[in-house]
């Protein structure tokens, strides 16, 4: 894919309340879209940005000359004796699509994941209809491990696939 | 399976506070073998009843003759586009095992999730050493849609594969 603007300037950061408004700016646009992520459509920012920045998570922003790229986080994906499982999560900025952020966000997560002693990352539900997502993540070593058959409503396409990634670290 | 003793008898009900002793009691060997539920080996009393009777689950309990002999619970196994699809979850009590409770209380969960409206119902992570309810589930309709290599710690076993299994109501 060619990168519309190298981003090798740009930097990977923990958030700051001071960056609340970025962030919800990434997220509202592809929560109302609602094609790609399972979470309501009409979730405001209060109730979006409590459950992007849990404690559970770990989030960092791709940060380039002040403006916010993107933002992803970490966590395990499972309790107990699941949790040397990471699962992540990423949402790229409409302003900086076509730069290859996904990509260099999951490369950030996969050597956070490995430095938080985590031993493999696993995605849970990947739309099958976002085949750029699932080709990256292919791309990035993940392989697809289940299919789950019309778990997702896709707000053009009706009941679609999602896809079970993963990989070891 | 030849049932010890039929549960004919037996009714499905929601849970009161006065139960909570008895969930406990349910709960507790199941969480302390950590064999085939992803949560905390020393997980406590408190935090456990929080889990299981949290808001977001629909929980019930089988009892006969005023003894439960077990829970299970249904949820949304996603929100937004994914709350189409049910997951649910069950425990035996350990005084109760053979009896084709799990059964019995598998055929209740679906039934709730259909007047729930769901269409559909999966489970994300059946540890796949779980043989019995590997088998179980497959008769009662679920079939495997994802296996996810190593990525449960069994006591006993060390690190094993867990199976996603899904069926439409």
């Amino acid at each position: 894919m060619a990168a519309r603007q190298a981003i090798d300037g740009a930097v990977i950061r923990p958030p700051l309340p001071g960056d609340h408004d970025a962030i919800w700016s990434i997220l509202e646009p592809v929560i109302r879209a609602g094609e790609t992520l399972a979470v309501p459509r009409d979730l405001g920012r209060e109730d979006a940005l409590a459950l992007w920045l849990s404690p559970e998570r770990t989030v960092r922003l791709l940060e380039e000359d002040g403006a916010v790229l993107g933002i992803f986080y970490i966590r395990a994906n499972q309790p107990g004796g699941g949790a040397h499982v990471a699962n992540a999560g990423y949402v790229t900025a409409s302003h900086a699509r076509g730069r290859g952020v996904a990509r260099r966000m999951c490369v950030a997560s996969l050597d956070l994941a490995r430095e938080h002693g985590y031993l493999a990352m696993q995605f849970n539900f990947v739309i099958s209809t976002n085949q750029r997502a699932v080709a990256l993540w292919q791309g990035m070593g993940f392989t697809i491990v289940g299919r789950l058959p019309q778990v997702f409503v896709h707000p053009n396409e009706g009941l679609v696939d999602a896809l079970v990634m993963h990989r070891f670290l």
